[in-house]
């Protein structure tokens, strides 16, 4: 058993991607050799700014849609409050130090956490690998999730 | 320490179970041996389409009123836009090949996942071990959890 | 490899804090060492009645005001519709002899679960070490919890 770690980021709650990011570089500093699985509402994270390429069907058109939220535009789980209780926890953050998620995503890069897109989740929300940002390691499916996973010390579903 | 892996199926958002079937039907694949533990509105998924008794007690029948949804017509946890999107995901997931919720429950049967239906949740609930769907292998509360999550490689909490 | 167990208490939803005191008391029933981090949200059920000192700063006063609940007054993540819901479940688990959160916290303590506050959650939320109840073993960061799920059997974040 090695002192890996993963930790599925399956939410793009504002809050949540903030634990996700907080825990992953935190492991850095404690030995661990962390994997992020990006996967569901969690991709948005990881996609760049303009899509390249818009999705074929009007299907994946709609979900493309629906799926607009980049790294730095994510609201919290609770509280939103239109807004209101999502910038006031920016302004925290900020005052606290806390970088922002593109500065976490850019650290954590930094830092050799290694950063996984799910492929899955890709095919049904209709993105491709070159709508990814460049800190994407890799895309990959639940068996290299689980390979990984069977391996690590720590595994968390956030 | 063996190839063991849990997952506790909190939620019934249609987004976590799918994440839930994905993992542990790949789990198998991967030569783990995964067991879901369905608890909260997790047991939800593994309710007959009509329950074969009605709960005793004016609370656990108003309880069971507002735990109506069953495998086949579960919301998403983000976008469910008054049905909306949650038929966009449907249509997306049959589109992609994705198995629907019973179709993926009987699939985790056959290839050896093993279901089990949280009994503390059934007695807050009002729900009959009559009343589970026969693919359900053992009802069983937090011990037995425990018991197998300490053997196992691999536990999340979805 | 200990016989550690760790719990990130993520939510302050009245079902995931249930969900997280069962876990960790069923834990030492069965011979495990349950550690719990109260983090973001969850933060909020180890907070006193009455804050002794207000928070310094007007963001950090409005967070505490959005952050009000304490042990005694979650809500359900679902079908909280205004309170009937809450008040249903907290009826059932009455009956059903489910102790109440704050009792929760108190049995939790006497077992041996150890209750841990996470500080970056006490920064960003304005919250100091003496506006916690006296059930609280320690305030620490993720470091500390990582070193211990790094030799915990069963780690999960609620």
């Amino acid at each position: 058993m090695d002192d890996e770690m993963t930790i599925i980021v399956f939410s793009n709650d504002l809050d949540r991607i903030l634990a996700s990011f907080i825990l992953s570089t935190g492991a850095v500093t404690m030995g661990l050799k962390p994997t992020m699985f990006f996967t569901f509402w969690g991709l948005n994270v990881l996609k760049k700014e303009k899509a390249t390429r818009s999705p074929a069907g009007w299907i994946k058109k709609m979900m493309s849609l629906i799926n607009r939220r980049r790294a730095d535009s994510l609201k919290l789980s609770q509280f939103h409050m239109f807004g209101i209780g999502t910038a006031f926890m920016k302004k925290i953050m900020n005052k606290s130090k806390i970088p922002s998620v593109p500065e976490m995503i850019t650290m954590a890069k930094e830092l050799g956490v290694k950063i996984i897109a799910c492929t899955t989740t890709m095919e049904i929300m209709g993105v491709h690998q070159d709508d990814l940002i460049e800190e994407v390691d890799n895309v990959a499916g639940v068996a290299t999730y689980l390979s990984t996973a069977k391996l690590s010390k720590v595994n968390l579903f956030v």
